[in-house]
């Protein structure tokens, strides 16, 4: 007999084993019949990264009644094509990625694996919204991430999708009772003040590890910043059409005909 | 003495021997001081992957006068961040990425490494191109594109870039003769329809090629696909802030607070 549920896809960018997909998983399955397809190890900052130079890998590692679980070699946009080509073979009724264990506000969403997978699902026509935890430590509490993620999961699945979209879920680093509400906003302009940490290994060459100082250039009360260091759970509705439709008649005035 | 000319970041996602960058970087040495820092080897359809997982390396291989090359072990973004952080100390004048082997237009823009680094220079606040032929063929003809590499290469610098954006320029597969003109244009709606490849290993085991057939779905005149399609030059202005600003307003219809 053909289940009742809808399909929810689940996937993330810290791989198969992080407590936020484990969090995330449980949830969904109070709400859904769920197919787990994550990456085999850690993924973050990898992006809209997919896997040409290489074959891919699909371990299955579960099954119990319509739940399964399978992980793979490649990224978290591999994971998203590998599920509905090759495990589902159609597409989910919700895409869920993360929890992921940090923040993906503002310019953060562009480097993040759980957003591109969130992103990959939504140029396939799939309802899809990425979740992350503000706090990448190992002990960060999801208890009240999840409870907004099974919220905004079965909104998503009664309400649909704006066209062209996904969403970007933060959740602050606050217990449920002190979270004040939910904002949809826009990105943040802020971006990553880069430094390289340089170190000598044993046998005298240089590396270089990428760290990072995080600034927020915007005054703005509207951004996904702001509601989140005000205690809100921020909304960033995210779209894969990357025009600057703005600067089209700019670029025009170049006179670029010789 | 300080050079009086301008300081170029040459940057691609096929690596630093694929002759797309060789006749990129040829054209630039003849307008400014050129620095090269591009990956160690090819890193198509990276994304806006960064390396966090593992350090870098930096590998000097050739100084010239003004000019110099890098190679580094990252992505194409990764290579951005260390040429600015590392290598020059400071912002270049122009960055150019590419000549990339094959398209970049429509979707390709959030999967390609080529215009990830672009899209990186543009955040820093640089005037970032990323150029593009559309041939991937190991015997493609960069002798038009390299010309339009040039020229709008010239362009930036005199003109500079409209806000929070960078270009992504194709080059159809034409000789120079036969191209028609240029076309400023949006990102047409089109994507991938996958289709894994899958095969046995000598030792049993399933592994999974990622392949697909690229679907147009746009019928516009004013798209990327329409102008290559019709023998134009497509320049598409791109931008970080993703932002679907039409969304906001049915999202918060959704009466999320409970």
């Amino acid at each position: 007999m053909k289940s009742l549920k809808p399909t929810i896809l689940v996937t993330n960018d810290d791989g198969i084993s992080a407590p936020g997909i484990r969090a995330l998983i449980d949830e969904m399955r109070t709400i859904g019949d769920v197919t787990v397809l994550a990456p085999d190890k850690p993924q973050s900052g990898t992006g809209h990264s997919i896997t040409l130079e290489d074959p891919l890998r699909l371990n299955e590692l579960k099954t119990d009644g319509t739940y399964k679980e399978y992980s793979c070699t490649g990224t978290p946009v591999d994971c998203v094509k590998m599920a509905v080509n090759v495990v589902l073979h159609r597409k989910p009724d919700l895409l869920v990625s993360g929890i992921n264990h940090g923040s993906n506000s503002s310019i953060n969403v562009i480097y993040s694996g759980t957003m591109s997978a969130a992103l990959e699902g939504a140029l396939e026509g799939i309802p899809s919204i990425g979740f992350s935890l503000v706090n990448n430590k190992p002990d960060a509490d999801f208890s009240a991430a999840r409870k907004y993620a099974a919220r905004f999961a079965k909104l998503a699945l009664k309400k649909g999708m704006p066209k062209g979209c996904c969403l970007n879920i933060n959740i602050p680093n606050l217990k449920e009772k002190q979270i004040k509400g939910v904002k949809v906003c826009r990105q943040a302009n802020a971006n990553w003040k880069e430094e390289f940490d340089i170190r000598t290994d044993p046998f005298g060459s240089k590396y270089y590890w990428l760290t990072g100082v995080f600034k927020n250039y915007d005054k703005g009360n509207d951004t996904d910043e702001w509601a989140l260091a005000n205690g809100y759970v921020s909304i960033v509705p995210v779209q894969y059409d990357v025009t600057a439709h703005h600067a089209i008649t700019e670029i025009n005035d170049w006179n670029y005909e010789r």
